[in-house]
């Protein structure tokens, strides 16, 4: 029996939003593309990320508004439908189920091939399906790996043998556990905590070090700390774990104290890996496993007609991120197919600077998190002239409208020397649509002595923009 | 009986947000400045405007929000309590008591006179207080004109007499009439028709002309139309009203199509006029009542020593931009003081250029609308080289998530030439924190390209800046 072999101008390893967008820019810059997916077309975050935890946290976020409002408080006095929102949430994840993202593919024009694709040498990549029949693909100009990650396991005696939860389970998860156990203060540990806790869950958050979201502000972590504690959680900071176990159907942990915390489940909040061990990489000369190495342009070096785009390259873990590198190395892969040189400066439509010098994200605990670009801790870490400035956005008048003893704090580092923002972070419930605003000025590079002029509108909660100039200004 | 006299380096009349800025950039520049102020100082936003409005929509965009989102919904089974929505009104207003404001005012190391100022020939203003003596103040470099506005009655017949409210009466009524008027649906009309209702009331709304929110973008008038209909307000388009009288307790107004309309009290928010006709503008050879004519700067024409800042000088009636013109003025005044040139292009420190090209609002209806920059209509009108594009807000991840059934249009006015924004409009639940965005984007001038680079949080409803992006690459 033959192979069949196919010849595209882009194949793509990888079906999540990441893929999708890479393929989707090289249709519609005349190449032909097909996506190779082994799982479901959409990738973790439609069905195991973004979107459910955040249809999670959202129904919680919302009451949580309410109550804040004398006047509103009283008409809240019933509770959340635990069950309601969870079927809110399997909506969203459209019970799992890819047909509506396989209908966007086809109505793009890009082809789809189901089953597992490994690199076979130069521009060739074998994909086994799940009936154990082989398809080669041939790539006539590039091949774009956009296979993501996976939760990482720590090294922790009897982890695995527990079956621990993933972000995978803990966002699909059908009832709340009893008693839930996070291992981990990154945003998943602590959005997860935070919407577990509020469905009904007793839950204990271990995080190692002692702090949580430690690649934030510190004053995010100890805002989303002290809000954990307030709702309940258990957060045990400074906590490593040694062992793990089951004891009947309760999961044990062994503190490196040596105390023991039990649960009915274990989320495994703690890192994620590049999905690159199986792909084939040996095969053109490259390392399996580990995060796969690119440039700017998302090209990886000595293998031109090789990208690695989203989770895969370690750049920046974030949906919105993976898109952007997708954007941006697809105008590569079409500029480079026509022949044409990539410009390769800051900010070209063939770069992901912004990976670098922008990358925004938003943590949906209460409070909300929003941050953009370098913290102050890396810009004295880059040895950059900067300053730091902070305001307490309860004092804005919008945020004590929006909510009763509003707290928060935003937080701008400005580049001293060229007088523009170089990351700004605001922390406080209702943040997350303002965050926008700090990321077109950062990416923008508008000058201190513009942004006077942008006025933000009375009485919202961006009118901090004005107090963090006023401060800055001394 | 001599007069007493006093001399200052600004001499600022009126006290609101306004003048408050005007004398405290003064004072930071190092020049002594007083303020005369005849009502509370804080002015009407304070006390009549801003914040009380926004205090009283708060409580029910809180609830709707909660509403709205399955899950959540089942917790919402009271009412609001109305009480205590206008006892927080009353809080936010200090019920109506300016101590604090005086007390910065005080801090800020600003002079305060209470009474009536009134111009007196060059650099001298006359303040009559409320005992009838009088106090001459002398100013060494300006006199700022920061009287503000105030609601505007319209031609009808016998409106006078029937004690319509303002917006002053508007915001800050001790309980919701049974059936209240409203008289215009420009914001305020707008925002107190849906303040109200849900406060109790049964609203109907009289607009003149055939859309609400006249100065927008026609999809803001015709979303909260559908949403003030929905919420039980009765809206007349196209209803002129001819006259008006009272029936035992009853307000009546007679329609120009001959017929009537009842209620219990009738609000008009028909339009502003400015507080010029009696502050001696005579005396320096100007003329009393109507808008003072200022340039760039904020000065007077051919009165150099005069600037007309705020509401009063009718570029922009708004809060915010008459804090933005106090900064612009402040600097001008301390600039000009110091015997040095100002610069009068545009965006430069001592100029109101926003006024005029990035204007932002937000109308706090449900849906909100916020706006900044030129409206389609208006980049038409300038004869500007542009493109609309628009994008269903509900189509949005974020927005979904945020609310079931999210409805909202994003509408962008695009410069063709120059690549950059002109004007951006966001109508939908929860857009008023994402207005900013557009404003830095707008006054910041920043590219199209460049804009690509600022990569929304994924799933934030800001992700409708990329739909905007693609749709305008088509």
């Amino acid at each position: 029996m033959t192979t069949a072999e196919q010849t595209y101008d882009v194949v793509v390893l990888g079906a999540g939003s990441t893929g999708e967008n890479v393929a989707d820019i090289a249709v519609r810059g005349g190449l032909s593309a097909v996506l190779v997916e082994s799982e479901l077309v959409g990738g973790e975050c439609s069905y195991w990320a973004c979107m459910p935890s955040k249809t999670l946290l959202r129904g919680s976020e919302a009451l949580a508004a309410a109550r804040a409002v004398s006047g509103a408080a009283a008409a809240v006095t019933g509770e959340q439908d635990v069950a309601a929102t969870l079927a809110r949430r399997d909506g969203f994840t459209s019970h799992w189920d890819d047909a509506s993202q396989v209908s966007w593919v086809e109505g793009a024009g890009i082809a789809l091939v189901r089953g597992h694709g490994r690199l076979a040498g130069e521009k060739r990549v074998v994909v086994t399906r799940a009936d154990g029949s082989e398809l080669v693909l041939v790539a006539r100009h590039a091949v774009a790996v956009c296979t993501g990650s996976r939760a990482a396991l720590p090294p922790v005696d009897g982890l695995p043998d527990v079956q621990p939860w993933t972000p995978r389970e803990a966002t699909s998860a059908k009832e709340a556990p009893r008693r839930l156990l996070v291992l981990g203060g990154g945003y998943v540990g602590c959005e997860m905590a935070t919407a577990w806790q509020q469905l009904g869950s007793a839950v204990t958050l271990l995080q190692h070090g002692q702090q949580l979201l430690p690649h934030l502000e510190p004053a995010a972590g100890q805002a989303v700390e002290a809000s954990l504690r307030a709702l309940g959680v258990d957060v045990q900071l400074g906590t490593g774990v040694t062992a793990a176990r089951r004891d009947g159907d309760e999961v044990v942990l062994v503190c490196d104290s040596g105390d023991e915390v039990r649960g009915d489940e274990v989320l495994v909040a703690a890192g994620r890996e590049a999905n690159s061990d199986d792909i084939g990489l040996d095969t053109v000369g490259l390392e399996p496993g580990g995060y796969l190495e690119v440039d700017e342009s998302l090209q990886v070096p000595g293998v031109p007609w090789l990208y690695g785009v989203g989770d895969v390259n370690g750049r920046q873990l974030l949906t919105h991120m993976g898109k952007y590198q997708a954007r941006q190395a697809g105008h590569a892969i079409v500029t480079r197919a026509r022949g044409e040189q990539v410009d390769l400066a800051d900010w070209s439509p063939s770069v992901a600077t912004a990976d670098r010098l922008a990358t925004p994200s938003v943590v949906f605990t209460d409070p909300q998190v929003g941050a953009v670009g370098l913290t102050s801790a890396q810009a004295a870490e880059q040895g950059l002239p900067h300053r730091v400035v902070e305001y307490p956005i309860g004092d804005v008048a919008g945020a004590s409208v929006f909510a009763d003893g509003y707290t928060g704090t935003a937080i701008a580092v400005v580049d001293t020397e060229r007088e523009v923002l170089l990351g700004v972070t605001f922390i406080g419930p209702g943040v997350a649509e303002l965050l926008h605003s700090a990321t077109i000025a950062v990416v923008g590079e508008v000058p201190i002595s513009r942004l006077w002029h942008a006025v933000p509108s009375y009485p919202t909660i961006s009118e901090v923009w004005l107090r963090l100039l006023e401060t800055y200004r001394g």
